[in-house]
């Protein structure tokens, strides 16, 4: 049932040969055909070149280069050119220009820098996609529409002011529904007319990215400017459309970003694509967590790696070199978790601008005589053998884990309990503990069908919204397992709490009530007390925050050993239905974590690849009822490795597997049996 | 002489109905009645509410509430709900609107967000208070009126530079007499005319809350916006006492905030209060110096605690849980140290908002069955029965510490010796050291009676205005024990430098020169041996800032013994008239404090309760001649202490005190003869 | 064929007696007197005093002032009291204000605060300075004209926004060469008219001071900046000049201030000055840097030395005193080094404004019976003794370091590899290298004469410009040793990359191809190997950038020993030519670098005057072939050394010089052959 884009997997990237003189363009394309490379990203910051003022369009360049890419057979990532305003718009239109969260109104500069809701922009950006798709829509090697570039960033103009209103108006309809949203009779908000309404910026009741006077206000900005940009990109998605029913189309998404509910960004997309940047000192479970968000935002669908650095980054502040084989591994990554392309940014480094150091499949000498180059040739052959077995592969999971943009912004906003409670990071430690099994996760949204899985896991569901907590009950009474923790149940979708005690709408399913929610400083923890002995450990310690916790109903499987209430219990299990409930009342330290893990993952039966040395990752992906197993070192170590995967051949190499498998540094495995 | 304000002591807190459903006030009525929960907080966020639109005002709400409080004769406390702006007023009339020190100009947000100065916000304002005070001006149950709440902050805007130059033409008459004060000529600065004169924003003069070019245009900012919102604060209190000329009117403070110069808000107020937030690594030294701080605003009149949580903040970044008995020892602390209300923000927790995780009387599960509101019941029980025993005791103190906002000011504002010199720091460390033997101490202003007190300390005293040399003069030479430091007498009350050698005019009575005055950065140390055989230790050590000392005509007791000052005095003692005067010129550690402390308190004979463990306080109030002695116990251990309160009895439970006495975790004992 | 512009060292200071009454103005010459002082800066912020309003001019009290310091016999440095901008100016012409990076209006404050674009600052300044030279400029007391002061800042105002247009239009002349210049292509920024410039500030294209979406844009923007403030600087200049043709014209600079290109600069300059304020934690390394930069600007030319304080400073965070014979060191350091004055700021401290704890040679306590005083004096004692024999001289090195406003510039704003990386700190890392070993420095520029030197030092040479190659193969071929750094040969003067690889039009001379360039996290090093035996040490270690070098004719000297680069050179030397060129393709450890810099100074045959414990700095200066050696004791140790200079006598203290000589704490000596 999966969806199949492509014929082959798309290798190439950014492609800006405007940038260079038109002679270069042939040797572009005699080194890229030694590279394998079959695909290329193009007009993505074009629009000052088609269009050099506000009458005049030219195609002329860009004629030239799917002309050229056309003859070389390339699969054609089709930008729109909106992602960078050019200088006269700005000038000229200063609506399209963005005000910022200072209320400073800013000028030409930067890229990602337009006004979502500036009519300038929306009528040129139109206009202009209009004709790009009238003009190249029909083109048999355009093979993905890409349009605008990361959308991301906030505007406060008064044009976004006033679409805020209209947006509200559309939500509420009235002003007291407002007022009983934000709970405006606190500090004497009380709003009379829609035009009271102040964007959350400084000037008005925002105070930084993660504090604000009114988190009602602040989350439903935030929820605005996401579909704002959304608007932006429907608009533009509409508009190629009209000229081309087909051709599936994307923009790049960047992991976890937090200012766009992507889950909702998703459903406008044929496919998703993302760039994938990870720090100067890689964490592959926090990729790997990247990577099934991705897999997870089209439950299932596999999706593009739109961007990845051959070498280098320029914009971490120490940007190591990738040793040889990383950039093989990383993107054998990106395919064992769902990516369908390998893509880079970009072909040809730039030789100005703030992005010159950036890592390209030309570097600055020129030539194709590079380790990188050979790097990039080596992976290319591979991938053209692998011809389209792998496009559209799917990633059986048992396990979700909940994820929501929603949650995200409302738990980062609301001033207490503990400042270092951060939503991302809280979601990552149990996605970790998963990942440390080699258990195959799906990152799941609120819309998703809990019941395609065995457990679901929910950490900080701060904010519960309608309808959810029957979900959930249903998916437990059915025979699920659901695990939450401290800080969920807590409020509704406008920020207001649910009352009647904690973790309010979830109270009856989880069989506890919280009284009340200690915070810990850094440093201090609590102590932790077993009392069901399948935990492995006697003592245990948490942080962060202590929920402290009466059972109504609940078994406790530990207890707090330390301060006042020693002897309340702070991990507990439900019965309910025919499912279980567990709740987890503090940051667990990572063992009794892991332990939680195994106590859930044995009452359901579930058995991942196994725990490895570090480094050491397992995943499957299924294509026409055909496994395909990937066996990844990420680390610059040989390692040897016990598995079950006698009689499975690497389709790589041909090598067929023993009981013990020898990994050499950064070595890539994809088992399969004939 | 006392004054008494109240027959009972005020117990209850912040209540804000108009957040709620009408038919929960009955719930609120019988949950606070188990709580002997006796007063409330109203009106004090209510604009909104009261005046939806400009020309419309709705008493409805408010006239319920009054009507339902006074049938269960609640002791009111009556906001004048200006507290914050209303968003139509926000709007309609920018100009009630705040300019912060960066020049952007603020729209509706927040609370405490009024500009003084605006024309817009004075009739409003007035004319809203005036018929608030004239409605329910006369009720018997409303005990006092609370102006406005925790005024702070400033304004930058054009009306506030306008008035600016009105408050400067009053004080100094001619533009010279400006030039003269601010010390113009110096980097070419002089006025020729009032229109001249720029408020010091971060767009004139000023750098930071405590960087400037001239610090004489920065405190006389400070003074004229702290002028500003008390003109405000007046002038509600004038529109009250058109129709009120007697219920007592105050506004909460903030301890030792440094906005506004409180000693002459005070002298507006008819009784002082404050809120207690201490932070979640309690510091009760400080908490006991802002105690002593808000009792000393009217010469030792008793105060009220409007505000303090029963149990969690939510704004701090770590909100730690109250532990079962600290809140009620923490309440027993203020009215040990002259509080006559026990109040809390607030009665019910908000649902929305961004105090939502705040601690309250009743919290969102909604019933009285918790740890919190048990704790609460447990104490309103107890004060009921002390009835109006402790209201208007006065703390006898043989002690003063000079404390001042021109001080405050203008030594933060000076660029050098040393960055990390603040006021408050330096005077809570001499606090401290009497805090330690329980030796009760008043804070004192420059217009405090300082003959009254055997000791006087002024830290730090910086700016010695005029008259005050004479005051200290005239206090040693009949017989008073007076300390200064370093960096005292530096400079006059437009922040320039008494001529002629430090410490200025205090040279003559502390009989010593300081030439010049070293920086130590931060870790480093002068070590210090001491000439008087009174000091306990050989030697000691002093950082921060180092004086460089001649003697004329005091005596040394300590010298450095490092640094090429060597050899030089560093605490001296002078002989004047029949009193001392102590000078010490650096920042003695802590043992060298003490040392210099007890010889003060051993040559006018004052003892204090004694030394105890760390974390018992003792501490005395007198009422009707009749001693009442506090001993607190801050600490979660229990303690044996030796006591010479034999014969006293604890009039909270009857018991009779012995030699030894036990105190428990979080022990309260109020100790009096019958 | 040095240029001696003074008789006698200049020994005075920034004097501003209009700060005080006239009656005071007699005692500060019978002080001044006493303490030598021969010299007094005036009229340096006086333009508010000389200029009331806009119509009136009023010269009574500068009259009086130089009237009073010629009967006197002062040199005369005469300010032109533009460094600050008058009140009413400021107000009623606000495009004299600055508008800053984040886009605020400033209003009237501070000092250093005129628009340089602002065509009203034009205009006043030019008639005031016209008048000033009128009515001064024959004075033959007036030995040197200041202008202005401490020049520095930037400015984004509309008006320099329309003259950075001009500045554009006349160096590039179409806007497709700024297209070019600035890789415009790069995130579609084309421009297509000089209208659609906008500055880099924060609502452009600028990030930070070191941070930015276009270094080509921002580059140029900070040499707009420097060359506007300088076409102030020459409309005084020529302004003094209508009237003086003849007394030489400084302004005091500011070390290695990186907002203007002091280089070209100098070259408008007659004499070059500058203010020394070494941090609270002296490095004297650092401050001889400072003072060979200065003697560089115009190619050995002495200098004054404009500004120091005789104790204490009021900015820094911790303003230490100097102990007694560090200000003594400090001013002989400075001779030493080039400087023909030793000036103060300033003669008496202020009593208000920021700077009132600034040291001065009068204090507060207002007499001269103080230690700074007795420092003061005796050193203008010794100062006098000197008489002109010192003025002018020159000193001899055969080392250059080679330093590059543009190469700070464009080095700091490059986005990658290494955030870390600092311009200054890179040059200093081998100044001080020389600076050890006490062999005289050169600090060269871009037009300086390299074939006066046997050895040229130029690490990160970043940016290389027009001619720059040529040039310094052409020293190298004529025998010259040269060295350069990771990191150089990167761009063009408009920031775009030399293509070809790296290091650019560097490779053929150096020898060596660099593939890629690593960057390690703070903390992180890699192990490097010697492989040449000359090399003192077998293992050394590098940080921070790591060159992966292919050798084209060089030879390696060392090799990394860890990472995957593991054998690949490090240190590089290729025979051109005559001469040699150096590579290091890392930061090498302090010991490495000793290393490299021995070999250099070895293979050239140069002596310095060799290691001494630290603190111990010996320097030469020359005058009619008569040679000084200078002989400093920075530290407070008394140290015995061994030195070659039997034979010699201090000219100070007569003292003939033996094989071991012992110095004193802070001691002195200059030693010359009768």
């Amino acid at each position: 049932m999966a969806k199949q884009f492509f014929d082959r997997m798309i290798y190439g990237g950014d492609y800006n040969p405007g940038q260079w003189p038109e002679e270069m363009w042939k040797e572009d394309m005699r080194i890229f055909r030694k590279g394998y490379i079959n695909s290329a990203t193009i007009n993505v910051f074009s629009w000052a070149r088609l269009q050099p003022s506000e009458a005049v369009y030219d195609f002329t360049e860009l004629d030239k280069i799917m002309n050229m890419l056309e003859k070389e057979n390339y699969d054609i990532v089709m930008g729109t050119s909106t992602a960078a305003l050019p200088a006269w718009l700005s000038r000229k239109y200063p609506d399209v220009n963005r005000t910022d969260f200072y209320g400073r109104e800013h000028k030409f500069g930067h890229r990602h820098n337009h006004c979502p809701n500036s009519p300038s922009f929306q009528r040129f950006a139109r206009d202009l996609v209009l004709r790009i798709a009238e003009r190249y829509g029909n083109h048999s090697n355009l093979k993905v529409w890409h349009i605008s570039n990361e959308y991301s960033g906030e505007c406060y103009c008064d044009n976004c002011a006033k679409e805020f209103r209209v947006w509200l108006q559309k939500k509420y309809t009235t002003i007291e529904a407002v007022n009983e949203a934000w709970n405006m009779e606190f500090w004497g908000h009380t709003l009379y007319d829609f035009d009271d309404i102040v964007p959350p910026s400084y000037l008005g009741d925002g105070i930084s990215d993660t504090m604000t006077a009114f988190a009602g206000i602040a989350v439903d900005y935030r929820r605005f400017q996401s579909d704002s940009l959304l608007d932006n990109f429907k608009m533009e998605r509409d508009a190629i459309r009209k000229f081309d029913p087909e051709t599936p189309v994307t923009t790049n998404m960047m992991g976890a970003y937090k200012g766009l509910d992507y889950f909702k960004w998703a459903k406008e997309m044929d496919i998703v694509s993302w760039d994938n940047y990870p720090s100067y000192e890689p964490d592959w479970a926090h990729t790997s967590f990247n990577h099934d968000l991705m897999r997870g935002m089209k439950d299932g669908q596999s999706f593009m790696l739109m961007e990845q650095t051959p070498s280098q980054q320029n914009w971490q502040p120490y940007n190591a070199l990738k040793p040889p084989g990383r950039m093989r591994v990383q993107s054998y990554h990106a395919i064992a978790r769902g990516a369908d392309s390998i893509q880079f940014f970009q072909l040809r480094r730039s030789k100005g601008g703030c992005e010159k150091f950036h890592g390209a499949v030309i570097g600055h000498v020129g030539h194709e005589n590079t380790r990188v180059f050979r790097e990039v040739a080596q992976l290319g052959a591979e991938l053209e053998q692998l011809e389209d077995k792998l496009i559209g592969a799917t990633t059986p999971a048992q396990v979700g884990i909940l994820f929501d943009w929603d949650n995200y912004w409302a738990l980062e906003y609301t001033s207490g309990p503990n400042v270092d409670l951060y939503y991302v990071e809280q979601i990552q430690k149990y996605y970790h503990a998963f990942y440390k099994k080699n258990v195959a996760v799906d990152i799941l949204h609120m819309d998703s069908d809990f019941e395609k899985y065995d457990v679901v896991i929910a950490p900080v569901l701060y904010m519960v919204k309608e309808g959810i907590t029957e979900k959930i009950e249903s998916f437990v009474s059915k025979g699920g397992s659901f695990l939450t923790t401290f800080m969920s149940g807590i409020v509704d979708q406008s920020d207001n709490v649910h009352l009647g005690g904690y973790p309010g709408p979830l109270r009856k399913l989880m069989g506890v009530w919280v009284e009340e929610i200690d915070a810990l400083a850094p440093g201090a923890t609590n102590e932790i007390r077993r009392v069901d002995e399948k935990l492995t450990k006697e003592n245990y310690t948490g942080s962060l925050v202590s929920d402290l916790i009466h059972l109504e109903g609940a078994e406790a499987y530990a207890v707090y050993d330390s301060n006042f209430y020693a002897g309340m219990p702070v991990v507990t299990r439900n019965s309910f239905g025919e499912g279980s409930a567990w709740y987890v009342g503090t940051v667990p330290e990572a063992e009794l974590l892991d332990d939680i893990v195994n106590l859930i993952l044995d009452e359901k039966n579930i058995k991942g690849f196994g725990d490895y040395p570090e480094g050491i990752e397992i995943t499957k992906r299924m294509k026409d009822e055909k496994e395909y197993i990937f066996v990844l070192n990420h680390y610059d170590d040989t390692v040897e490795i016990e598995t079950s995967f006698v009689g499975y051949k690497d389709i790589l190499t041909g090598e067929k597997i023993e009981a013990v498998t020898k990994l050499s540094p950064f070595d890539v495995k994809i088992l399969s049996i004939d």
